[in-house]
């Protein structure tokens, strides 16, 4: 079996080795420099070690992974603009370095790659892949729209916020297994266990993030800490807090939350510490083992023998367990 | 043979049927209304009409056909927000009724529909026909990428321009034509006839519509003329008037081109003046209709009986002489 770094390089080479030289340059170039940021490359590797457990050659699906990464990196891409995003893995986000609109039409033409890419399956089942691929593209623009949405909303609760992350982040995890699968030659049963797999993984991972933002260490994962308290960012940790905080901490999180003129730092201080008072730590790495148990049984259930599943297994527990 | 009447009526019947009916509706709201704005649907009327050459029976092209017109629609919207464009077809564009985000946003999801319509078809030359729409929509972009790069750059050639309204206009129209006819059953020879059929028609649909902004009648056409002058636009028209104006007409052109304090009016008037001394009218009227002929030479050649092609004929008449 491919192990995760081996696939990782496997993309990067073709990655470089596909970068677009065509004319008009200052269309491809910001999808080029994209592209070449960076990244951990999860959704294409997710693809080929799910096609590798039917196949030992993964090679028919490696172009329809590349897709796979185009797409993601292409949302990442038109999400820096709506989100006044000026940064992004270290380098400046592409409507920073040059203008909001080459960020929206490179951003399209990227999307047009990826398409692209996929279009290059070969499977018997290529139009059913392609759906697959359709309508979870269509899910994680949903999952954008709610996840501005709840910026303004008054009131978000842990279902509204579990099925935005599901459509923002879940979704394309898990479809990038299902299409790997259905590349090697998965049956019907074996590709939707690898789905529900990876919609349980990219929940849990998406909780493992939102709790790295708070507890995680800027050495380890170079992202200061507080983001998302500062922003107000309702998370699952948030959610949850509003909801068991009673009396004088509710009032004092609440205020917390109102108050536009708090030191940054002193409103991550103070929240943290209602978080800490109420065990929103421990809550949610228990809602992350679940998650993660639900996904190992649905990957136990898969129809291939057991010692094919080692890579996945590892890269889900990288991907969930990233705070010890 | 379907009038075009009669496929207009059929595509907006086919659209009002096809509302999006799913949340989160601040996603949705603005495809539906964008699509509901209207339009003449000429990019599906051409796709109808030349499957309708090779079969009788065109519903396997509808769908597909909406496909192209949601494209478009996706286009526009895109090309608004990066336009600063602030009304579309006598309504608001998207991005001043709700907001830039939005735009973007909608505008993915939108084009994510498109393929949806497009993945609808059903023939066994699928994945050529997608690959022929994958290939237009990224010429597409790159024919906006040209428009925008022309607006500061210093010198345009006749065939820069060229080049760029065909990448930004003619080729879907040609593409339509090709799709329709790959759907109903062409052979390669006359769908690429068809496409070239589009190529030709679209260019002269171009150059008319450059004609029409300084020459068209505000009462006919709905809108002020002039605009493409007072913001400078390298058209053919500009182009050619700069090649031929000489001495003191040259050095008033390039004057009137590069004031900047000077009253619209008074520089519409000007150079206008400018266009009549040097015959432009009739010099883009004559390559208007070298393309109309070379056009109407592409359809003759494909290979089925001539008393089918009128509506076709017609149409591209309509397209290409809307100024008398």
């Amino acid at each position: 079996m491919f192990t995760l770094k081996e696939l990782q390089d496997l993309i990067n080479n073709a990655i470089s080795n596909e970068k677009i030289g065509r004319e008009p340059f200052s269309l491809y170039d910001p999808i080029n420099y994209t592209l070449e940021s960076g990244g951990k490359r999860i959704r294409p590797a997710l693809a080929l070690m799910a096609c590798n457990l039917f196949t030992d050659n993964i090679n028919p699906a490696i172009k329809p992974a590349l897709g796979l990464e185009i797409f993601h990196n292409f949302t990442l891409l038109h999400d820096d603009i709506m989100d006044h995003a000026g940064i992004r893995r270290g380098k400046p986000t592409v409507h920073k370095k040059w203008n909001e609109n080459t960020a929206i039409l490179s951003g399209d033409a990227m999307f047009i790659k990826a398409y692209e890419y996929l279009l290059d399956c070969r499977s018997p089942n290529f139009r059913d892949i392609l759906k697959v691929f359709n309508e979870t593209a269509l899910e994680v623009c949903e999952g954008q729209q709610y996840d501005m949405e709840f910026e303004t909303r008054e009131s978000v609760s842990e279902d509204d916020y579990l099925r935005m992350i599901e459509l923002k982040t879940s979704v394309l995890l898990a479809a990038s297994l299902k299409i790997g699968a259905m590349i090697g030659g998965a049956d019907n049963a074996d590709a939707e266990l690898l789905y529900k797999f990876g919609k349980n993984i990219g929940l849990a991972f998406q909780l493992q993030d939102d709790l790295l933002d708070v507890y995680g260490d800027i050495n380890v994962f170079g992202k200061k800490p507080g983001g998302d308290i500062v922003a107000n960012k309702k998370t699952l940790m948030l959610i949850k807090a509003l909801e068991l905080a009673a009396n004088d901490e509710l009032k004092t999180l609440k205020n917390l939350l109102s108050d536009k003129n708090i030191d940054s730092e002193k409103k991550i201080t103070a929240v943290t510490e209602i978080y800490n008072k109420l065990n929103i730590k421990s809550i949610v790495e228990e809602q992350i083992k679940r998650l993660n148990a639900d996904a190992v049984r649905f990957l136990e259930s898969v129809s291939v023998n057991e010692n094919k599943k080692g890579e996945l297994i590892k890269l889900a527990e990288k991907l969930t367990n990233r705070i010890n």
